[in-house]
C-alpha cells in the first residue's frame, strides 16, 4: 500500500458500522486507482457492507460518481477536498508529509520584500500553509491569505478551475507540487509574479502563461472559419454548465449541443463539426487541447473566434459555486 | 446526408409538436453520429424544442443515454430496435434497403433441402424475412421462424447477446451484414451449421465458432492462476447484471467490484487486478479481448479459471429479458 497516502481505513470502518451502510461506493482518482482492490477487501471483510469501487475516471471533487452514489447508502471519495459537502459522501483528502522549510525560504529570496505576498496551496498541501505563513512573516514579508468563493472547502486553496483565493497582492508564492494547479493560476493572474514553492521536488520555479496563452490564441485562430460547432455539456455534477451551453446554441446558427461526461477524442471524433465550444471542466481546453483533432474552445474563446470579443478580451475560463 | 438512412425528420417533426416537447435528446450509434449535428438543427429549426445529443457511445438498445433522458421530455433512438417500448422513447430503427432475392438463392444452394431450416436475421434486415421466407418454401425447404424472449423485438430477430429466437433447427441461415451477429450465434449454437447470407456483400458465407471458442479457453488459462478479480458491473441500462455480480463477490475471496458504464482499456488500466469478469455486455469478451492487457472472462468462464466448472462446460454468455 501506498506509504504517503493515508486511506484511514480504521475510521472509514467505524463510520460504515455507525451508519450501518450496507452498501458502500469508493471512488479514487487515477493515481489511486490501483489499491481500490485492497482497500475495498479490506473495508468488506471487517464491515461486512458490500463494497463497489467506481470504475469512471475521475480528476476531482467536481466528479462524483452519482450512478454509483444512487446505488449506494454511503460514499467514499479519496484524494481531494469537498467542493459540497454532503451527509452522504467522506473525503478522505490526500495530505503530503513532504516537509515545507526549505522550499518556502527558497520562494523568499526570488521574492520583493517590499511588497505584499498572496500564499495559496492546493488540497494536499495547504494543511501546511500556517507554517509556511509564520516562515514568511519572521522575515518580515507582508502576507495576505484570503478566502475563495464557495467552490474552494478552505482559505487560500485553489482548484484547476477556480482561482478566487487570489488576493490584490503583485506577488503569488503557491506552496504545492505538479504544474497544473500553478498554470490556471498564471493564465487567471497573468500580471502577477508567481512563484511556485514545490515541496516533492525542493525547488522553486517561476511560471509564465506566456507559452501558454499563445497556444490559446492558435486555437482560436484554427476556429475562425468554423460553420458548425459542437457545444459540449457535461452531466458531471461540479462541471454543468447547462444555462452557458444552452444560451450559446439559441443565440448562433450552426451550434448543437453534445451531452456527455467524460470528454475525450474518441468521443468526439464521430461528430461532424469544425470546432467544439467546451463548458465542462476549463483545463480540457488549456491542458489537453494537442490530444483533439479539432479546436475545443472555451465560452470566452467562442465568442473571440466568432468575432464578438477581441482577443484582448482572453479570460481564463473558471468555474464558480457549487451545485 | 447517408442515403442509405432514412431520419424520419417530418415524423419526428410531427411527434415532437403533438407531444408539445420543448428538450429533445437524441441518441445516434457511433456510424451515424456524424449526421448528429445536420439532424439537431433540422428538428430545431422546425420544432423550436431544444435539442440535445448524446456524446456517449452507443452500441445498441440496452445502450440508452438516461442522463440525457433524465433532462430531456422526449428522447429518439436512432439505429436500433426497442429493447424494451416506453412512452418516452421514439426508436427509428435502421433499414437497409439490399435486395435478398440473390442472396438467399445462393444461401439455398448450401442448405440440405432434407433438415429444417432456422432463418433469423437482425433489425436492419428482418423486414425482408418474409421476402427470404417464401424463397425458401418456393424451394420445398421447411422454414421455421421463433419468437425469443421478451428482450427480442421481433420473431427470428437476434442480437449480439440474444440468440433465443434461434430454433432447434440442425442448420440456420442468417440473413444480414457482417460477422458481429453470426459470431454469438455459432458460439451460443456450435453445433449447427451456420450460413449468413449477407445482402450488401451479395454472398453467403459459413461461420464457424472454432477460432473464437480456441481464443476463449486461451483467455481462460491465462485467468487460471489470478488471485485478485476485478468484478466489471455497468451502469447501463440494459447490461447491468448485479445480482451476477454480487453473487461472486460474496462466494469469492480477493474479488472486487468495479461500476462503471463503458468498459475500455484504458478504464481498466489503472486498477490493480490479475484479471476482470465481465458482466455487462458479453461480446466486450468475446469480440474486444485484444485490447485489453488482462483477461476479461464473462461469469461462466470466471467460474472455469477459478476451476469451479470444467472447459466442456462453457457456453457462450449471453443476456436474457429486458429491465
Amino acid at each position: 500500500m501506498n506509504t504517503s497516502f493515508d486511506f484511514e481505513i480504521e475510521r472509514l470502518i467505524e463510520e460504515i458500522k455507525e451508519r450501518e451502510a450496507e452498501k458502500v461506493g469508493l471512488q479514487f482518482p487515477e493515481g489511486l486507482k490501483r489499491h481500490a482492490g485492497k482497500v475495498a477487501n479490506k473495508l468488506e471483510k471487517r464491515s461486512k457492507a458490500q463494497i463497489y469501487v467506481s470504475g469512471k475516471p475521475c480528476y476531482g471533487a467536481c466528479d462524483l460518481d452519482l450512478d454509483l452514489m444512487k446505488k449506494t447508502d454511503l460514499f467514499i471519495h479519496f484524494g481531494h477536498s469537498p467542493i459540497k459537502n454532503s451527509e452522504k459522501v467522506i473525503y478522505v483528502e490526500a495530505k503530503s508529509n513532504a516537509p515545507v522549510e526549505e522550499v518556502i525560504k527558497k520562494g523568499s529570496d526570488k521574492l520583493d520584500p517590499q511588497k505584499e505576498v498572496c500564499l495559496t496551496s492546493t488540497a494536499q498541501h495547504i494543511h501546511k500553509l500556517e507554517e509556511a505563513k509564520s516562515i514568511l512573516k519572521k522575515e518580515d514579508f507582508k502576507i495576505k491569505t484570503i478566502e475563495g468563493d464557495e467552490r474552494l472547502d478552505k482559505e487560500a486553496q485553489v482548484l484547476g478551475c477556480n482561482y478566487t483565493s487570489v488576493s490584490e497582492s503583485p506577488q503569488v508564492l503557491f506552496l504545492g507540487d505538479g504544474n497544473f494547479h500553478p498554470i490556471g493560476l498564471a493564465l487567471d493572474n497573468p500580471d502577477k509574479l508567481l512563484l511556485v514553492a514545490d515541496p516533492l521536488k525542493k525547488e522553486v520555479r517561476e511560471i509564465n502563461p506566456d507559452d501558454f496563452l499563445k497556444k490559446r490564441y492558435a486555437q482560436i485562430e484554427k476556429a475562425r472559419n468554423a460553420e458548425s460547432w459542437g457545444i459540449l455539456v457535461s452531466n458531471k455534477v461540479g462541471q454543468k454548465r447547462e444555462t452557458i451551453a444552452d444560451n450559446m446554441i439559441e443565440k448562433h446558427e450552426g451550434t448543437f449541443l453534445i451531452s456527455l461526461d467524460e470528454i475525450t477524442p474518441e468521443k468526439l471524433s464521430s461528430f461532424y463539426a469544425d470546432a467544439f465550444v467546451n463548458t465542462a471542466c476549463p483545463r480540457i481546453s488549456t491542458d489537453d487541447f494537442n490530444r483533439f483533432d479539432r479546436p475545443v474552445l472555451t465560452p470566452i474563446e467562442f465568442e473571440i473566434a466568432i468575432g464578438e470579443k477581441s482577443l484582448e478580451e482572453w479570460e481564463f475560463d473558471t468555474i464558480h459555486g457549487t451545485w
